[in-house]
């Protein structure tokens, strides 16, 4: 499973075999079946998640009950709850595998100990958060401008692939539709 | 001017007098009237701006003309357009004043060398761009999930106040609603 994150790991940030064995000495490795929860509300998230294979999905639930769908994780990309991780307080979201899920960990205490010897990861990290925030800039943008036909067109996009992962009741919840909705607009676009 | 920063940032970061200093020589001071822009789209945007006294607008236009909303940022906070700052890519971004606004700017360059030199900053910095992917993720789930009238509570609660200094339809477009949908929350809200 490490393997998975060396090859990954590997063209993101400039490391040696060494920088390389201290993330294997400090890193845990997890698999989840579907519908396994990696972090369930209430619970603070201890762990920074790197899917080596599989699908995540993070979510909150409003108290009616509904499920809102924020973040899908598939391989080679990283999942935590940021808020929670940083701040060591009970997350707001569950994150739960959509189907058979190899992770590998890393407590915030040794990942913090992994910044600390490698310059690189700080870079890297930096970047990622950057990315991290400018397609969440980019959703609100969505959100507040964009049809419901226009952000299902983006959502292929940058998911290409995903509906044959993802059940559409996740996708409408993602994209904050309906499912009628949805259906009306994935029925438009079949037709010539 | 300057000392407004001064004050500000002496809160936020544990810095000395002569790393104030570093600040105060790679630092611009600049004043703009009310519609006066500070980063049109199509350019690339080139300082890092903290607003001393004021408030400014970040949005952008689609192609049919309407203007979005993304960011409003009164006196002690900060504004740029991360993407554009960081890649040296042209901004989809405006960003203009609504009020008499006084600002001081530093270049990519000056602030990097800040970096370097205030490893504290780098600590405070980061934090910001923590808050910034919070508050951002919080509006995403709140445009995937909330009502326009508990939208609307929320930015009363986030920016108390604003609306003395904010016209409505800029209200409606940072919400993502129209402005009759606003003026009927606003109408409903006020009654008994």
């Amino acid at each position: 499973m490490f393997i998975d994150f060396e090859k990954y790991i590997k063209t993101q940030a400039d490391l040696t075999d060494q920088d390389i064995k201290l993330f294997r000495d400090t890193a845990m490795e997890k698999t989840l079946r579907r519908k396994d929860f990696l972090l369930q509300a209430g619970d603070v998230c201890r762990y920074k998640t790197f899917v080596c294979k599989g699908f995540l999905r993070s979510y909150r639930t409003t108290d009616n009950g509904n499920e809102h769908v924020m973040q899908f994780s598939p391989e080679n990309s990283w999942t935590t709850d940021p808020e929670s991780y940083e701040n060591h307080t009970p997350s707001s979201y569950n994150i739960d595998a959509l189907e058979y899920t190899e992770v590998i960990m890393w407590t915030k205490k040794d990942f913090d100990y992994l910044f600390e010897q490698l310059p690189s990861l700080k870079v890297y990290s930096d970047r990622l958060i950057a990315g991290n925030l400018a397609r969440t800039r980019q959703r609100v943008f969505s959100a507040i401008s964009a049809t419901a036909e226009e952000r299902y067109d983006e959502f292929m996009k940058m998911y290409p692939g995903i509906l044959t992962r993802v059940p559409l009741h996740m996708v409408a919840s993602f994209l904050g539709v309906s499912r009628e909705t949805l259906s009306r607009i994935r029925h438009t676009q079949v037709k010539p």
